[in-house]
């Protein structure tokens, strides 16, 4: 041992076992202390510092936790075999380039008609803070231990009788299972479905599903709308064994499936084991004509579709829970395969939205949020009433945007370039698309959102649209 | 038209156009309305039910969005084309056999020494509802908007200034990913990591892991644990390309990796551009001699360590948040590939968290709970001697479980039944075992969990076992 001399400092709130420790462990690092080497005995090297035995001691025994040296009885202590250290400084060199990498930012528009949005201006929340409140003063420990990996059984009951209400859902408490969010109830209904499927999705559809099926290298089958949504012609020419579609309310077209195409998908389902229908029934509680259109589910009788639905619309993006609705096969897969999965949502959060939707403020809020929605849809229809000439309007009935396509010809980078000049911004329906852009879905159509727009936003972003695109030649008349 | 008598009742709840809805509906469902029929016109409808035009033209509105008859313009409204519908009560007599499947229960034990829980009577749920509240109280509507993928960066911040102090890790908080617990983790790690990955586990390890592994599909070759850990060799033989390890307390082992066997295993993921070890720090706050053990990830120049942690033992199960630190590497490809998944946990609790650890609570918790632990370890320990003869205790130094080596060759099976006899449970090793039992770890180990166990329970438990393994022949003296 070369060097015995540590500079043992009583000042700092440093224990002093752990300054020999950490001066040793350096030494070791460093190789200033090889492999082998016997380490000074405790006694000697407690009398050379001025230090208790039992500080060496300690420093010694966390050394030899930790592997550095190892004690030989009657023989004292040695340093143990190491490889060599890697070359130090390399990693915080890349790392200083990711510094910071988060913070920058994206062009923000002051006008923003985004179709992914909500308004969560009037959400309860003095409600939701005084849920939260009791459930805390009530709570015995029990919403602190895990809890079945489907999610709470009363949260489940609650939602299986909304569901059931609300949507003509068909099902036992036994068949739902809560996620948080439905990005990741797709990756474990991936490994209920097995990795080896080939998938149809509406085309335009959501992306985010589209990525997300695309990163479970499942094999996609765009198939292109109709008026009535997937065609079932391409449904049967595609050769999948999963269709997903949004029969209630297409996004982003806003088409919704009539019954007929409905009973062609579920009859395609059933034709063969293994086929099954994915319903995303992302806003259906957003509907401003007529009843609520049932879901799928509601007309399945062979156990082929798995529903799929979300607070983020309806509550809030951020509370990250949404429910999936499996038929019996596809449970029994679940319960034999996938059930050691631990449920993803806090039980806080179960226990606090069940409270939320039992107690009748989850319904009070959606009427409340209609009729907010309803308010700046009008506005927005009646402010595209000088537009009429030049554009379609489609997509209107429900949820929170509407398609406009243009008659003119002109193409939707056009507008959505024009928009954009003008501080405003829209989505061009080809963001939607996937691979070929389908027939009927040309490139001439911009969506417009407007959830969590103010009415001024919307009166002010439709008449400096109106500017924009007015001056636009006419292609075809 | 076979039959235009509605049975109307103007004493329920339901609206008349409803009920003229329903009834066509099933009408059509029935088969009793054939396709391409002609619906009777809105006004003679409406005349012969003596109803206003607008609740025949309301209901005939539902039926055209919901795609049971279509609007013909100057014609009328006819019937449209449907598949037939399957048959009727297939599935709910199926339903019936999983109704009310989960209150089955499971044997309960008296005393069960399981080492998966944790003891929450001390959670400082005073200190949990006053921040929730005061973050309800502050909040603007900031926190019910969807957040960064990875999780907000301030908690980021405050768990990488954590884990810098507390287990040394390296990290800058764009490194680290915060989600729904480990399992989820894992799964976003698989997407990470690639589909066809060959893993390296202990053996015996964490079965939920193993599992976990088992179902993305990945090959896994575990790997005999020796008194340090993984064997490199074992490792190097297996042409893995990661490997999974506990190196600063093995569950269900103990051990601690020393540092030189920390070393080889970073030298073999070094050699070889896709190899990583992917480190679960899983209990390390828990250890009751001497100072916590460093993480592998604090020894790692290279970026290959993918380092795991969770506040399900430090805090609660329930609550559903662990985090990830990817080395730069993988956070590259993370960006890349995998950043369009939505985060898992809410963003309340993220606030809540991050304030909780901020504040120092986290903190004074842990000690709290160190001594809390501490105190029923000892009792076992203390309650253990007197079977000194029988069993070599070990993996006593950290952790919230024991192992119990029977010296005199009685089997695993034996242990485990003759203490469920007496009403304890206690887990033999080879439950933690994949594959063939690891020659160092034979079936005649078993596994005492005391976290969640009260004192009284663990005397009376170690009495009850004493009793029932003392009349138990020794095989070997």
């Amino acid at each position: 041992m070369n060097d015995l001399t540590i500079a043992l400092r009583r000042d700092t709130g440093k224990h002093l076992y752990e300054q020999i420790y950490l001066h040793m462990k350096q030494e070791i690092r460093e190789g200033k202390l090889l492999q082998g080497e016997r380490l000074p005995s405790v006694r000697f090297l407690a009398e050379f510092l001025q230090v208790s035995r039992s500080t060496v001691e300690l420093a010694y025994g966390q050394l030899v936790s930790e592997g550095y040296i190892e004690a030989r009885p009657y023989r004292g202590h040695f340093v143990c075999q190491a490889e060599e250290l890697f070359d130090l400084g390399k990693e915080e060199n890349i790392q200083e380039a990711w510094r910071g990498k988060e913070a920058q930012g994206k062009r923000e528009f002051a006008y923003d008609f985004s179709p992914n949005t909500i308004d969560m201006s009037a959400f309860p929340y003095a409600t939701w803070k005084k849920i939260t409140k009791n459930i805390l003063v009530d709570a015995n420990s029990d919403i602190f231990i895990p809890g079945s990996p489907k999610g709470d059984y009363s949260l489940r009951e609650t939602i299986a009788h909304y569901l059931h209400n609300s949507r003509g859902v068909n099902c036992l408490p036994e068949q739902i299972i809560i996620g948080a969010g439905n990005d990741y109830l797709l990756m474990l209904l991936e490994k209920i479905l097995g990795r080896h499927v080939k998938i149809a999705m509406e085309n335009p559809t959501y992306r985010r599903a589209y990525r997300i099926f695309d990163s479970f290298a499942y094999r996609i089958s765009p198939i292109a709308m109709d008026g009535s949504g997937m065609s079932a012609e391409g449904l049967y020419e595609s050769g999948a064994d999963v269709a997903y579609v949004m029969p209630s309310h297409q996004y982003p077209t806003g088409i919704v499936m009539p019954i007929g195409r409905r009973l062609e998908l579920l009859k395609w389902a059933g034709e063969k084991q293994g086929r099954y229908l994915i319903e995303d029934d992302y806003d259906s509680e957003f509907r401003f004509k007529g009843k609520p259109v049932p879901s799928l589910q509601s007309s399945d009788r062979a156990g082929k579709v798995i529903y799929m639905g979300t607070f983020s619309k309806s509550i809030a993006p951020a509370i990250r829970m949404g429910y999936m609705v499996l038929p019996l096969p596809l449970l029994q897969v679940y319960e034999e395969n996938c059930s050691f999965y631990s449920n993803t949502v806090s039980r806080i959060d179960q226990r606090i939205l069940n409270e939320f939707i039992g107690k009748g403020h989850f319904e009070r809020h959606l009427n409340r949020m209609r009729k907010i929605y309803r308010e700046k849809h009008d506005l927005l229809l009646n402010g595209l009433k000088g537009m009429e000439k030049r554009f379609m309007i489609s997509g209107e009935n429900a949820g929170l945007h509407i398609l406009l396509q243009d008659k003119t010809g002109t193409e939707e980078r056009e507008l959505t370039k024009a928009a954009a000049d003008a501080g405003v911004r829209v989505y061009g329906l080809s963001e939607f698309c996937v691979g070929e852009i389908a027939p009927l879905w040309k490139a001439d159509t911009v969506i417009l959102g407007y959830a969590s727009l103010g009415k001024e936003q919307i009166a002010e972003g439709l008449r400096r649209l109106w500017d924009a695109w007015g001056s636009l030649p006419h292609r075809r008349q």
